[in-house]
């Protein structure tokens, strides 16, 4: 490859418990850009290989799944409950879901959405919760409650059951509102849980879905998916004023092929799911520190003491999810190894004999 | 590199007229982009090659400068008009500006962005042009002009000259108002006026810009360029809000040290620039075609009869501008050959021989 | 009536040609308020007023008529072209539209509408200028034109006829556009045109108006009036959620059940009226004084110099309109009278002489 | 006063308590109204009255009291909240607050507002409770807690004591937050308090307030107060481009002339607030009916079984306020007599009685 002006800044052996997303590209990843790189294609979407990855799609989550390319997850996040809603649309969602915590009001400031929030333990809805935020049909001084947004995995680590899912779909359609799903992290879902993609979104009524590709290992991009598409409108153009639209999309595109067309989605998130797993059990024989939520995916939440956490810190880096209860977030990714695990597990222990 | 499952699906010695986006990535970023690779980095912009950034782009465009990586260009746009104005305010742009006729409407809707346009020859504003849409302060019923826009070089491949810039911002601050250029293609612009990046913005007053990437050989990737902190407020709030905030950030960062650090920028934009000098000569030698616009950056706008687009357009992929008026777009990109113009040139001078 | 603790701090004998709305509440106006006064009514437009309100625009638009008050003219507007857009959707005007230069951006920023403008002599859109800006369709750069808005009289105090109007709204539909009308001054369009209400608005195919009350006469109100049914979409969620949603509604029906159940409407607008062309035929007898619009509604435009503007505006209130262009507006309303109209000319023909 | 042409279609002796906003106006405010008719009055609010209404406020408020009228409580939040916040702020709220339950989403749409809302018994929020939301200060992932809205009176009819606002201000202002008042029951709040308003407002440390009139006996209209001229920014704008300015905004300054010049406003609500507590002693002695909520204002909550409720509800028109829950909502205003109040006690009794 051609030599660059870029000069490596980083030490590639540096690894941590802090995100999914400060791991790098897969390697298949990148040669898959590599692959769909030289000549011209068409820009916005029309090249062949947004046009093949419908195929790719199709394949997982049935004949009339629809998919639509974006940059992140955010933008997948507010442009599908944009196209699920209208203007006077609510979305019922779970106290701890990201479109609530962590996109910064997106979906209220850019999609002109109203969150109706429920407390739900290990940040999984059921119809019950929902059922607290559905009401007020056809009164306009309530903001009308159209989508029920879930996240699988859940941002606590917690994984909904296909049936689960199902309960909460027809509950949701029989009040006459959506299913939109995030699925940042959908593939660690699948591989815990041991069916196809489809079992727990098209198969169990889900409307549309947000398909997570950043933390699995891609370099940039997410897709909306649409298994319904009775249930949305405009899609593209939803995207493009949602400045979510790539130019140089295949890509984006290229990169879900080299993801989904093999084994490479499940194959990452199931040695994910496993190094959480890892992490848990070893977690489980330190005295003094609680799991908080059943650990279903990649990642362990644990309470322990605040000084135990700094010092720990400075080993390792992680993140504090509440600081005030003591309540810590240890996320495993794609290239967490074996001994990344056991070391941090070690120092735990050494941290916590300290005290 | 690894293997992958994706396919090569498109023949990569496809060329054509249509957008420098329809080009594929420039061998040097790509290299760039492994070489980032690997290991943990702080996700969100955190990371070593972004903080280095800040070096990279102040070399360019002078100590004050701070740059904020995005995705894509209306991005950019919508992220700076909105760190430049009010909820009250309007920002004063040619009728031509992407920013109206390109982006969906995404300035209004997401940034809440009132335009005022004006009709400009060429797609250059002027004093007097801004004075058009510069009134009313103080008036509540009036949205309130708070930023002037606009676009170097212009969506028509002209050329704002540094003094034609300095003139529009000191006539702009003199009311009040801030500067944005829409730097989509700025790198075309300096190589054009043969001046550094920092002549007719920095130097001359622009306060923020866009930077484009995308069309000058990265995989994705624009940058919001601060040039006078003082007049932005709380950017990455915005850009976070505006859906424009990557999770593994080094990899725009890192193809812009890649562009910027050496002279691929300046060479890949001089390359394009030359490519429509030379197809601009070449159609000027052919009887009956129209060059609509001056030639001052990568692109030509000719008019001719439809017929003749038409069936050049089986040969070659372009636009048409405006089809009413028979008006087509010819861009050139960093990796258009001069066979490219050539072949292209000869099926025109073909073509307008069979009428 | 009872006394009260507000005191007069006006003097009712203060005239001017600044506005419509300087004038206050017409007597059969403030008497139909207190006869809706008293007991209690549902709030929110479940009252009987507002039940009989329906009757009495069916009265005047057709049976398929339907009728949402609101607060005031921006909120119809607004209201109104939220009902008839989709979130991708575009607004065509005339360059003069109320909506355009007089609602602080309210369109854009509560709307997230679009607004594509025209430039149209004496205000007046033509299906010719409206193709200007009626192209692009299902491209999803560019935001999508689904409604044409005129205004009925102008703002520049021209009038369409029926024929104009329906030559717009065929054009409109054809292209799968709706037609709104923004009818602020309605009333004195259909007093210029002798025609009824319905014959250049139902009948000559606008899909939803905004009905003007205010500069009629009214204490506060305007209504928005859905021509039909099939063009919009949940009236009365976007009503509230735009904030137009008046609690004691009663007194907004009753106010527009005495402006229209009987002639009022058209008494005072064609008074109105017969001052403006009054006032044109006295201005036109004085000689260095330009008329710059036809003076078919309630309003004169006039060019004079700025001496003699600034002059005449120490003995009369009036605005501006154009001020570097020495455009003046002076407008008339229900209680203009002869001696009012005849003092400005006498004032006008002595600063005129002065120069 | 003249006749007209609408027609009483109403039963002046029709009481109920569904609502204070049932209630028509108070004479002494029509009277104002017509005081301030007549003649030609500058509008949008540079009329005599708006400016005299400035000192009206400032004997209530304070010296650096400034007052906005406009046209609906919706509109007052919603047009204050903004001028409190920037485009990345979020308010912190109770799960029962008006802007988050009954405004259609407005704070959000309108607004481009993030509620962060917390549950806090009898709707009153504490310092603790503000605390499981203001958090996250400078992460961009989080919307910037920038306001704390309370409601005084709360919707549950109870009021916070000046000590306990002022905690919450403090607690605010020490985080960087500002403090919004909705005020809709305002007037409520001062009589059962026995403070004049600015004890638990100004002197309290609130930076702006929503001042309700239409509840407490005006046509429409109410006032955006801020109490902190440096906390908020370019109100005059907001309340434009929010639709809130009123054209003939005489008539709103008048009425709240009217109310607040002498003791009108005090009176009003002294008297509701005696009739609900009239009806909630009544009520306390009927066997099976628990009060829900401490009866603070002009306001009773009451849990009751459903049937009971139903047939009530053919007696007297009132609301459910959480159907499921079996509460119901008896609002009284300045209006409801003893009378009313003591036949629904014994009508009350009478359908307990039938079970």
């Amino acid at each position: 490859m051609a030599t660059t002006d870029a000069e490596r800044r980083h030490d590639p052996g540096l690894r941590g418990f802090a995100s999914d997303n400060y791991a790098g590209v897969h390697p298949e990843i990148l040669a898959a850009i590599a692959l769909a790189n030289g000549g011209h294609q068409v820009s916005y979407g029309e090249d062949v290989y947004t046009a093949h990855l419908q195929e790719v799609f199709r394949a997982h989550f049935g004949p009339r799944a629809e998919v639509f390319p974006v940059f992140n997850g955010t933008g997948a996040n507010v442009v599908a409950l944009q196209a699920l809603t209208e203007r006077w649309g609510a979305v019922i969602c779970a106290g701890s879901a990201h479109i609530h915590v962590d996109e910064c009001g997106a979906p209220e400031r850019v999609g002109g959405l109203k969150l109706l929030t429920v407390e739900a333990e290990h940040g999984k809805l059921t119809p019950e919760l929902i059922d607290r935020e559905a009401y007020g049909w056809d009164d306009e001084h309530r903001a009308q409650p159209q989508v029920v947004s879930i996240t699988q995995s859940t941002e606590l680590g917690t994984c909904y059951t296909p049936e689960e899912i199902r309960a909460i779909c027809d509950h949701a359609h029989e009040h006459g509102m959506k299913v939109h799903l995030d699925g940042s992290r959908i593939a660690n879902a699948a591989a815990t849980l041991g069916v196809p993609l489809r079992a727990f979104t098209t198969d169990a009524g889900v409307d549309a879905l947000s398909f997570g590709g950043t933390k699995n290992g891609l370099l940039f991009g997410e897709c909306v998916v649409v298994l319904n598409p009775d249930a949305v409108r405009a899609m593209k153009h939803l995207r493009k004023l949602s400045m979510q639209l790539a130019s140089k999309m295949r890509f984006i595109s290229v990169q879900f092929e080299a993801l989904l067309a093999g084994g490479l989605w499940l194959r990452s998130a199931s040695h994910a799911n496993a190094m959480a797993r890892r992490l848990a059990e070893g977690v489980r024989a330190v005295d003094g520190v609680e799991i908080a939520h059943p650990v279903e995916a990649n990642v362990v939440f644990a309470r322990l003491s605040h000084d135990v956490a700094e010092r720990l810190q400075k080993r390792f880096r992680f993140y504090f999810w509440d600081e005030p209860a003591g309540l810590v977030r240890w996320m495993c990714s794609y290239d967490t190894t074996e001994q990344d695990v056991d070391s941090f597990t070690t120092a735990l222990t050494e941290e916590m004999g300290k005290r």
